[in-house]
């Protein structure tokens, strides 16, 4: 049968959610756990390999199992042999063709920022310090050029490798916090790096150095050379993962386009 | 001249303040840096050395140095070379007798706990759980009863090696947060573990097992055997260094008891 499992976790001392040669992972944590209950390789597939240093208040993955195990009791035997930067908020069990992948149709990312004249070793890991004064109403107008379907080349990892970089965006938004501001972006799917480079450009934009005008261009040109900063992990985290699109259109409204997975890669 | 520096730390990713053999200290990461600008090793001696995982909102330390470099061009240099996770709050010039270790006449450590029916990642190294109700008001009697002038050899490590026991506390109390409780406690100093035992003992009167009055008991027997926990580290922080009588004098009044540092070790 197959399990899904809900977890939040803490990224800062993992190398990222997908197993290593060397290192802590995530997938690593609870693969060790669950080969000591199967006494067998048992493997974990997330709806999202986060990155090194990338913290998620809500992550899933599935595994198969022929253990006859109750779903509270999955919960409580993994939380018991978790480290503390790991949390199994909710495990259930799903129909064998649910795919955790494949099924997840959008995801919420929210990205932290404090803003202070002094850097303070407390955030450190968990927000991005900013001394600067931004100008966040431009922040957000910019932020707002990139809802809707575009080709998001130019805001993603050279390095990528997928058939086609076009993503929806469904929310893009920067909110003012109390020590500085939250960029939120909800999608259909993220190209590498490209929430980090979106707040970079942000930043950008909060500084004066770049126009919220010039997205359009920017997303038709299709060069990351003209976007060339990658904002850090840290203030980065998965927030929200999309498992119905019953759910995005409650959200988000009936009109909005759904994206199913199946195709797509390196989301 | 001897230089004075107030720093904070957050003490996740070291195994203390002070160096070891192998290994990442808060003392290793600035005598690195000040090697690199005096092309030679420089000692650094700290008001306390804190353990593997406790954090300092405020701690100090002094150097020597014949470089002629003001002390805000110190702390530039310093907080340019230092990780993110170590601050240099202030820097100033002092005389050549004043001694950290030696003319620190008190403390304060905060012990933090977060009370939920869940286990919450984002304070993993931050704050110690406790899932369990607990009486903070009988806590905070049982906190009282530590006042004052005691031999605290109950309530440290047996692996302590000091000449004398004795410690005067000039405060002790439990403060109710939004999710949980502080330990709030100031003293002349402290002796190897003593603040997390006090705090595993407090705990356990919250827990209804242990009764506010056995303390004084406790402190005539003078055995730790009969008070066996020790709180984990994670929870506490190192939050005001007293460098000046007078600074005491004002926070608990001028009937209190002084201790002058010279004899007292391990603290």
């Amino acid at each position: 049968m197959r399990i899904l499992v809900n977890i939040s976790y803490q990224g800062n001392q993992f190398l990222g959610f997908q197993i290593q040669q060397q290192g802590r992972t995530v997938q690593q944590q609870f693969e060790k756990i669950l080969k000591r209950m199967h006494r067998r390789h048992v493997r974990i597939h997330p709806s999202s390999r986060t990155d090194r240093g990338v913290h998620a208040y809500e992550q899933y993955f599935h595994f198969d199992t022929d253990l006859n195990i109750a779903p509270k009791q999955w919960k409580y035997a993994m939380n018991s042999a978790l480290p503390d930067d790991i949390y199994v908020n909710d495990v259930e069990e799903v129909s064998d063709d649910f795919h955790c992948r494949y099924d997840c149709v959008g995801k919420t990312y929210r990205y932290k920022v404090y803003q202070s004249e002094h850097r303070n070793p407390f955030e450190s890991g968990l927000k991005t310090f900013i001394k600067e004064d931004l100008d966040l109403d431009r922040m957000n107008q910019a932020a707002q050029y990139f809802i809707g379907t575009h080709d998001f080349t130019g805001f993603c990892s050279q390095k990528t490798e997928v058939e086609s970089k076009e993503r929806t965006l469904y929310q893009s938004e920067i909110i003012r916090t109390e020590e500085g501001f939250d960029y939120i972006v909800t999608g259909s799917g993220f190209l590498y790096n490209m929430v980090r480079v979106l707040v970079a450009f942000l930043i950008e934009v909060g500084k004066g150095k770049r126009q919220p005008e010039e997205v359009q261009q920017l997303l038709v040109e299709k060069n990351r050379d003209n976007v060339p900063f990658t904002a850090p992990a840290e203030g980065l985290y998965l927030e929200k993962i999309y498992l119905d699109p019953e759910a995005l259109v409650q959200d988000f409204g009936s009109d909005i386009k759904i994206h199913r997975k199946k195709s797509l890669q390196n989301d």
